[in-house]
This record gives structure tokens, sequence and C-alpha cells, in this order.
């Protein structure tokens, strides 16, 4: 049991409750209604663009609900293994190694797979018994079925703007959640964070907020995703340490986001807009 | 002997009879249908769209027979060896180590592969010699061929309304299988169930199904599967611990279906209809 | 010498020749042609459709023959060296183990592979010395090469009727074998073989055949594979334990073969003409 | 070097010189070709139909030259390694075992792929050192290289008229063998075969001879590939037996060669034609 | 601890600050908007052609900011456990290793991924978590998470103007770097980089300068991508040792480009006019 | 070190500097060419179509430069660790073994990569930071980043004539090195070359080489590959020893480079025309 607790203190680094409770500002009713999910044992999506909060939303949650939390990012060759655990072979025998969703099943932490999508059908279907009212994870390898600990929930975040070939998830697993939509905050509030965390002034934050509306807006010209809060931050960052905003805002907003020379051509034209 | 019962207690959840019966409603003739495939060692299949209660059947099939059940979900990388068993490296030596099937074969359980289509044919060809006269489990690796013990039987589920890209199962395996059609529960059944399992009052169960009936209309219109009777429950018991019916809805009724925005639009508008 | 023995035991079921033969009625020379392969070391193919009795065929001729039967049921991921055998390592040292095949042609078996067709190249490809004058079998991982005992025999079965994408015989695997053709017993002898096995009255068994041959013609309008002997013989089990005819048909003859509403209402038209 | 010569024993079935040498009757130059190939240190691919002789006129030459033969079927799997050979774990170590092609190269075999276009392209590629003036084998995972011993020899088989999807031999390795055309014998010498090996009067495998010709001739009508002298001897051993030779025909020579209606009847017509 | 700065010191090479700074001319403010990145924890990225100078300008940081460097060349077979580390299996049991990515989060490197776009999906996803506030290495299979240590930096370069099939950096990855531009260097700038590192007169490096300006405008015409300032200068070294400078040009210039005779017969019309 | 250099003898037979230079005439201005790339350290890639000689010339490179030479064939399944190295397994521990690509870089051997194109992406780029100023050879597996030894020179060869789908140089590869051109030597100094190792007559030697130049012409009429020197060296060792030379072309020059039969027509009515 103790071996247990370390194991999540290790994974989790949002456990120490004493802390601050990490930076959230709530947008409508989330907090409320994932806290009735909780309590109800139902898993979570949170549906939203990258970098519009899903990630500090799930943090913030942990720590008001008191619960260790568990990160897995999602990717192609991630294996129901790299989930559940596996055997390794030491010198000595073969022992058996949680992985993260099992110490989260055990421990009755939250557990959080950012990009769900990204993963294989094979780890995505042992979610299943986990998101209906068995709320157990079948271990195949050892034989063992473990009861999730009260507490544990699953919460998956899931980005439907992002077009994938041929991978989505399938009706049988999206019927498992409920889905929390999630949308780049208002522009007063986007403002605030994006002064608040880089130190410029709120009259050079409100301008880049007003870029960045204008830029979302060419996504139906063919941007592939919008620029996020986040690119918003690191541009005001470069600002307050003295470099041009102008410059700024080409280096930390806009090439990153397209190689197409049209495309950036209209952007810098916005740029130049802003900042004249 | 005792290892081998312990194997099965360790997998089969639903094992102690002396518990009450899994809540189950009979929908038509399914009970004694069962029960003679049951009687004439015929493996069964269930074809049913998600959430309609395949899952459920069996498990109160299995508590009615007195039968222990295991349970594995299929996928794409579902092994021959995660049915069959495997050797486990042990630093004294390598031990065989049974795997569900095998022991399902063994004890005389009942063995249910939930959506079969999803694994890959060496696996379900290891079904082929179970499922007929010859009632045997091959396994290749030890040399060793077992009978299946009485009382054994094989039982499959299949959403026949969900379109795989070139997955079917082989005509050659469908017919080793006696086929028992599931849908969803008519209104009344539903009703009952959605308002037993989350505690609203019964005018809001009636008005939720009512709702779904209208949502699994969409399905000509693009909708890729039906709101399942556990989806109405989940958004039942948001509704029954504060949430208002109308947020509960979208959030675990409307969002979870679909990303597409006229969709999306639609089923919020039959929302608002039934909701007001 | 005494392990070969026991390891042929081990793999076939059928080799106590003091039992009674297992059931096999003769369609046509089939059995002669078989026994004058069997004297002039010839290999045979048996082609026909899914339960039409060749697995039967193959144990009658087995038991007739006095020779041990090893059957392998072929599939997608199936190697060579399953068949042929694999190093095992274990705590004290390497040991090879015989595959199927290899204890097949080392005591003298018939070495049975079922739709020999659904196997890789490489492992088919391990046949062809099998199959000519030479009738050895190399081992390439201990260096060996094993002439095959006295009495050994391949049969492999292959259902034509079954369209498989990519997957075909090679000519130069195929002119290796004596083909034998394999079609549904005549209607007399379907109704027979239905009455034995089920216990039902004729006048049912032979309804039930009239309407498999009305559902085999089915096969022009879409249906993947026609209804085998088997699948007669189930619906007769459920109706002879008190499941209504119809009935019994619709879940153990109709519902098997089809998802695809307009060919599952032709059936059933079918099965209400047949029993009304 | 006891141990060098007790694999190739051990590999070579036809390394009894004493024996009488395989029967072989030849048809052209090609005896004198193969041989000026082997004094001139020249590979050499045999070009030709499935069952024409290749593999015969090989034995016949190993025997001629007084060369241990070791024969490799091709395959997609077979890896560089099944080749050359690998690493062995084994309780108290690690040893290397030659593969077949390194054993040939040591002790100066002649080392015989059949179907050679049928490997992987690293499998052929080990090849081609050893078919130029280097006449090299370099063993990477030993960081070895080895000079084939005097008298070894390359040669491979290939069917020309089999088409393949996507495979065929590269030009650079096409260009490293002398080739040697192969086709089915002259109707004298094929009936000569024919009846020698099956016991058949000789007007019966003159008739056989004829019908085999006629059916070549549907090759342009969509028969993969042509009868080979192989088919004819197995339908004579069975008309020799006592099995009616238009039966014979039928389950030895038709039904193997092809699964499509119309070419079937056309090639039983051919059969009635000629025993009427 | 001396462990770990053994590991640094042993994968970089660039970490010996008595040294001369790695020669490098700036082009525009791409220094001092790469030491705001650094001193702001943002990773960056650098776009541009191949041999334009990336590689240099990130040790010329590294040696400007006193940095230790730890290069990656990706490619598609370039996995997660590359770059993270693994279990080593030694005969007195198992021993974890890092990968140079978790040395460089452990030691405050600056992380250089060249060509990022190779690699894998799983591979870049690891990255995700170390490019936003989190500056966490998550180690799935020991389940440790490591936070960076003050000064690590990630950067990544890539190359727009190449196209790939089907990959791309996801967006949800681009908006985690600021992106320099990077082209090759201005005329001048790039006839001075000529001579001084081949010893050419100044004379021939402006010829061979104004030749690559009229080579790159072919790009137009079908060449995948021009030729890079390290051609320019492998070309210089030649002549600078008494190969003629038009052949020079030829093997070193226009040779390594292209395989398409047209566009060869372009080239060398241009060396024509440049060296007559 | 002493090891070292035995790794190097193992790999290296052309290192007996006291042995007779390999045969190899100069075409043009190739042989000052690679000197001055070795003196200057540039990698060279050695382009042209199938046996015209680059082999040869390596190997003369290497024993005019007086240093150890070591090929590596390049394959579709040739990986990274096949080139570098791998840990080995032992009972008695864990140990490093270099690849060959290592040891050529310890010991500043001549490197030469055969098709190079052949080798997967991964096996490529690590041969980058090998051909810039750095000069390194980063082994991931140890962490170890090693500096090629004084001498060190990669050569690779590459056949631009032969078409392979998907599969091709990156530019930023290709950009890595100085490329040479080879192609078939002109007629009177391929005659000499065919009269001396064959020893037939000057005659038959020039109406060969003739004869492969109208072959070499039917490259537009669809023949792959023109047919190489060494073909014409094998027809000639063949006529040399009494096999007629027209019988000899057959086999050793027309049969070897098709199959299709117009083709094979048109080159033996030139055989007929050359030897008549």
């Amino acid at each position: 049991m103790a071996e247990q607790s370390n194991a999540v203190a290790r994974l989790d680094r949002r456990g120490d409750h004493h802390q601050a409770p990490p930076y959230y500002l709530p947008a409508a009713d989330e907090v409320a209604l994932f806290e009735q999910c909780h309590h109800n044992k139902l898993a979570v999506m949170l549906k939203g663009p990258t970098g519009c909060g899903k990630t500090r939303f799930v943090e913030h949650m942990a720590w008001r609900l008191r619960r260790p939390l568990i990160t897995i990012s999602c990717h192609d060759d991630l294996s129901a293994s790299d989930l559940i655990g596996r055997f390794l072979i030491r010198h000595d025998g073969t022992v058996w190694q949680d992985g993260p969703l099992t110490t989260a099943v055990r421990s009755g932490a939250i557990c959080y797979l950012d990009e769900v999508v990204e993963a294989r059908q094979d780890t995505i279907v042992v979610l299943h018994p986990l998101t209906d009212y068995r709320r157990q994870l079948p271990i195949d390898k050892t034989g063992e079925i473990i009861d999730a600990a009260p507490g544990f929930q699953l919460v998956v975040s899931y980005n439907p703007g992002y077009q994938r070939m041929l991978k989505d998830l399938k009706p049988s697993t999206r019927q498992r959640f409920v889905a929390l939509d999630f949308d780049f905050p208002p522009p007063d509030r986007e403002a605030q964070i994006v002064a608040q965390e880089s130190g410029v002034p709120d009259t050079t934050a409100r301008a880049l907020v007003e870029l960045a509306h204008k830029l979302r807006a060419l996504r139906d010209r063919g941007l592939a995703e919008a620029p996020s809060t986040r690119l918003l931050v690191a541009t005001a960052h470069l600002a307050a340490r003295g470099i041009p905003v102008k410059r700024a805002c080409q280096v930390a907003l806009v090439s990153p986001l397209s190689d197409d020379a049209s495309l950036l051509a209209a952007m810098n034209d916005l740029v130049e807009l802003t900042f004249p």
C-alpha cells in the first residue's frame, strides 16, 4: 500500500494539496458539470481546439476534488501495455509493473488521456469496462480484474477541429463519455490572461487578442488550426523582453502557423494593420 | 484443480451465486432461446446496437444457468495467444499460463467475446473447433487438445449497424452461431430503466426516451450511431443531481454523438422542443 | 520413439481405432479415390463449401486407413514455425519442440490443413517438398531433413465459392494435389442427416432441407455463402427442444447468414412459405 | 572440419555418390552448358514453368559433378538470416549457427534457391558478392567474410510465366546469372516419362500427353498455368490403380487447375474428347 | 551527478567553452530572438533550406549561452525510446539508460532535433509536455516525471521547401515553437564564406555564388532543392586543389543535384556561361 | 587497438598492400578527382549503370590510397544497427559489437555503401554527420560520439538509370556528396577487357562489344537495363570453353535480360546478325 501511494506520488505532480490551486478562470458551468460527473462516476470528454486550456482545467479539477492526477499523452504507438503494465525480466525473476492507468485505477486517481483519438484502437478498447457500471480493469496478462477505487475517474481530451485521415473515435467509445465543450476565452478574459502571464501592458494584450481573432477567421481560407492563447502568451513574452511587438508577432504568432507563402503574407498584413 | 477454480474465480466477477441476480428485463423469448442453445451446446451471437443491453443479458444468463462468466473485449490487436495462453519466462524456468478462453474451456464457463468482429482472423479462427461437434480447443504451443468441460458455451456480440472498413465476419464463422437480435427496449420499458437507475421522476424519464427516439431517427441524416439507453441514464443522473435537464442533454446526450455542426444544431433543436 | 507416439496420441483424438467409425455417408467414389491417393502417396485437396462434411470425411478416412489424424486450422498469422516447430528457451537450456506438421511427418499420420488458402505463402511453401517425389520436410532451424514416414499424407481443404481479396493458392501449389469436389448432400440424404442428428420428425427435416435449397438459390442475389447442413442441424436441435420451428429458423438459419435488411426479409418470407 | 562435413551430409540427401544417378533425360545441350558454367564459376538461372524438371536437373548435375546439393525453397518471409545463419541463445552462452547458404559456401556445395523471385530483396542481395569475381559471403553479424570453397556454385530457378504483383528480379540481380531455358518435354519423351513412372500402357500415356497439350493451349483463355508433367504422372498413377482414366483426369488433372466453372467445363470437354 | 555530467560531456562536443566560438555570421536579429526565447523558456523552430547554416547557428548559440548542446538527427524509425532511454538487460540485472533527450532535460542542455518532421508521431508527442508551462518529461517505462533543469531548451529544424508525402507537423505541435526563418546568405556574405573556408580567390568565390543563384532559379523548372552553401564550399575546395573550376562545378555542384538529363544539361550550360 | 586492427583486417579483403593492385583502367580524370576528394575529406557518390566497374574503381582507389576498404551491400532491410553495431547478449554479460561503418570510422578506412538508394532512410540519415565538417558518428545506443579517424572516407554507389517506386535519395542527402559519373567503357577498351578476362580472340571480343552496343540501344524499346561488361565477359568465358558463340550469347547475354517474348526475339535477331 505504501508502494502504491509512492507510485501515485511519483506520477502526480499536482498531488500536493497544500500548494496553491492551479490558475483556472471558469468560462461557464464546466466546474459544476465536472463535479457532478465525478460524483456520478461518469467519464468525461473535453472537446476543443489546441491550447484553449483543457489541460489546465483538469489540473484545476483534480486539485479541487482532492484527487491525484495522472496524465498520459496519446499517440499512434501507445499500446495497451503502455497503459496497463508489463512484466519486466530481471536477473532475479520476472516482476509485474503497473502502467499509469492501472496505478490510477488502484489508487482512485483522475486519469487524463490527452488527445485520445491518436491512440490505437486496442488501447482505447481497454477503457470500455472502466466507463460503464462495471468500473473494472481486466489485466489479461496476469488474469486479474481490478475494481476501480472510489474517486477514480477517466477524462479524455479531443480536438474535433483537426482533421485526421482514417482515424476517429468509434461511436461505441464516444457514448461512454459526457462531453464538455471548450473554446478560446472571450476577448476580455483572453487579454487578461495574456497580460497577467507575460507582463505586457493591457493595450498590447488587447491588440494581440484582436489580431488573434482576425487570424482565427483565416481558418476558412486554409489555415489548419487557429492560433492558441498559448501562442499569444509566447508573443507577449518576447514583446515584454524588448523584441519589437511586430517582430514578435512574426516569429511567435505567424511563422509557426503555416509554410504557405500566400497565407503567411495574409497573416503578416494583419500584423501590419494591428501594429502599424 | 483448486488452481483451476481459482483462475475462474479471479476472472469471473459474477460468480457468486448467492448474490442478487443482475438486473435484466426480458424483451421477448431470448431467455428461453439462450437456455435451449446452452443445453444443445450451440454457440450464440448477440446482434444489436451499442448499449442496448447485450452485456447485461449475458451476465443475467450466466447467473441463471449457474455458470461462471469470462468476458473478453475484442480489438484489432487481440492475438490468439491473448485468448489461449502463453509461456512465461521466469528465472526458474518456463511456465505455461492459460489465457481466458482456455480457462473458460477447462472450467465449463460461459465465454463472452464482446465486439468479436474487431478481433483479427487468427483470433477468430481458434474458435472454430469449439463451435462444432468437436468442442475442442487445440493449443498448438503445447501440443495439447482440450475437450470443453460440460457447461462451456461461447457467446459473441456483434453490432451490424456500425460500418467497418474491410472488416467482416467470414461466412464460415457466422454459420457457427445461433443469432439473437437485440434492439433498444420499447419506450415504456426504457423509461422504467432510466427512472430506476437514475432516480429522476417518471415524467422526465419518459421525456428523455421520447427525445432519444427523435434523435435515433437522425441516423438517416448521417448520425453514425443511435444514442443508447446508457446515454439516457447518464443524462438522467446529471439531471437528478441538479444540472438543468436541457444542459444535461447537451453535454451527456448530444455532444458525445457528433462533431458535425449541422447535426449538433439539429439535435439541440430537438432538445429545445422536448424541454422548452 | 515412445515420446513420438505420445505426441501423436496427444494431437490425434480419432486415434483410438477400437472406437466406432466417425459417421460418414459416402456421396460418390470419394472413398475409393482417397484410398488410391493414399496408396500412391498423392496429396489431396478437398474443394467445397463450408459445412458440407469435408472434416468428417477426413476423420472417416483416417479411421478407415488406420492412420492417426492431425488437424491444423489455417489463418492469416499461421507461420511456418507454428507448423514445423520452434526452439523453446528453458531455464536449463534450449530444446526443440516439433510442430504438428513435423509430428505428422515423423509418425506417418494424415495431416489435415483446414482452409489452407488462409495461410501465408511462407507457410504453404514448406509443404512443397512433402508433395512431390521427395516427401521430405527440411527444418531450416535445425538443419535437419526428415523423410516422411510410410503412411504420411497431406490433405488440405479449400472453399472455392468464398471470394478472398488478393489471396489465392499459387498454381505451383495447386498442381501438387489431387482435387476431390464436395457439395451439400442430395435432399434425401441431407434430410436423413438432419433427422438423425437432431431428433426432429422426418417431415420437419424434409421441410428444413427444402427451405435450405430455396435459401441457397439466393446466392445469386447477394448471399455471401449458402446455409450449411450444420445450420440445418442447429435449427432442428432447437425445434426438437420446443422452440417453434419458424422461430428456430429465424435465429439459427436466417439471422446468422446476413445483416442486409432486404436479404433478411426475403429469407424470412421463404421461412413463412415453408412453415406457414 | 568434421563438423562441417556433417552439416553438409545432413542437408544433402543426394550426397551418396555410390547411389544410382537421379533419373534425368537431357532435352538439349543443358548438361554441357551447366558443366561449363560450373567450371567457369558462373551462377546459373533455370527459367521455366512449374513441374517441368528443373529440380531434377539440378539433382542430376550435382550427382554428375560430384558436388553436395543444398536446396532452399524461397518465399516471402525468407530472411537473410535464414540463409546465412544466426546466433542461438543457449543456457551456456551464445553460439553461431551457419545457415544453409553459409554451409554451401564453406563446403563447396551447389546451392539451389528454388523460386528465387519469391524471396525478399534483402535476401537476394546477399547473393550478389557470391556471383561476381569476388565469390565472397560477408556475414555482417560476425564480421566475417568467407571465400567460397572450390566447387561452390549458385543455382536459382524462376518461372517467367507466372505473373506476380510488384515482385520481380532487379536487373542488377538478373545480370549475375547465365540463364538456361526449360520447357515441358517433347510429346514422345513426355509419354515415355509418364509410362515409366506410373506403369500405365503406352497408349494411355500418349493419350494423356495429347490431352495435356490441348489443356496447355487454354492458357490463352485464362488458365493461370499449364498442367505439368507431374500432374500427368499423378493422373496415370490413379488410372494404373483401377480408377477409370476419365475420372482420374477429372480429379488429378482438371480440378486442381481452376475454380472457374467455364474453364472447368472446357477442360472436361477435352477429357471427354480424348477418352470418349 | 558526476555520472550525469559525464553523460553530457560524452554527448556534447561543443561543451568546452574555452575553445573559440563556432564561426557564425548573423544575418539579422536571430541571435537576440534566440536569446530571448532561451530566457523565456520558449522552444524554437529553425525553418529553412538544407545547408543554409541552421546547425552552425545552434552550435553558436549554445556556445554563446554557455549551455551544453545535444544533437539528434531525426528519421522515420527514431522511436520514443531512442530519445528517452531504455532498460538494458545485463547479466547482473536490468539497468535504465537515459536517452539523449533525457540527458539534456536532466542537465539543462540545449537539445537540437535536426529535421524533426522526419520523426514518427510518437516520438514528436513526447516533446509536448516539455514545450509548455510544465517543462516536464514523463518516462512511462520507469513511472518517473523529470522537471527540466534550468537552461534546458528544445530546438528543432525544419525544411519547409522539401515536399514530403503524407508527413507534416501537426498544428498542435507547431504551436509549441517560436519560428525563426533562415535562408541562404546574401551574395557578398556567401562569397566571403566560400573564400574563407576553401582558400579560392575572391573572384572565383563570387563567380561560384553567382552560378549558385542562377541554379537556385531552376527550382521552378523542377530542381528538387536549391544548391546549398555547403556544395559551393565543396566545389571551391576541389578548385583550390588544382581541379579545373568548370570540372569541379560539374562533379560537386551539378551532378549531385539531379539525374534528369535535361536539368543536367541546363545546369551545365549555366556552368559554361559562368566559367567560359 | 590490436582488436580494432583485427576487425579491419577481417572485414577488408584488399588490405594486403603487398599484393598487385586490383586491375583498373581509368576512363578519364576520375582517379585525380577521387584523390582530391579524399584529401579534402569529401564524400563521393559513384553514379552509373550496373556492372560498369564502380566496385573495381573503389577497390583500386583503396589500394592506391593505402586505405583499408569496407564494403556494405545496401538493401531494404538494412537497419542503422546493421551499420553501427549492436549489443550482443552473452551468457557472461552484454557486449557491444561495432558494425562495419563504426569499424571504418574508428580505423580510418574507406567505407563503400553499394546501391545506397536501396537502404532505408534511417540508415542513410546516420551518414549525415559523417559527411559535413563534423565528421562524427553518434552512437545513440552507447551515448558515444566518434570522431572519424584521418583517412576515413565515405563512398556510395547509385544507379540513376534504374527506376524505383517511391524510393529516391533525399536532396539533403545528395548534397553531401561529390558525384563522379561512370559509364560502360568505350568500345576498344571494353573489347580489351573482354579478351583479357576470358581468353577469347580479339575479333570475338570486338564482335561481342559491337553486339552489346546494339542491345544497349534497345533500352528505348523497353529493356529494363543495358547488358553490362560483366555479361560480355561471362559470354566470352563460355565461348572460350567450346560453347558455340551464338549459343553462349543466347544463354549468357540475351536470356538473363528479359522474359518478354518480343524483346527476346529482337535480341536474338541481333545475335544472328552479329554471328551469322
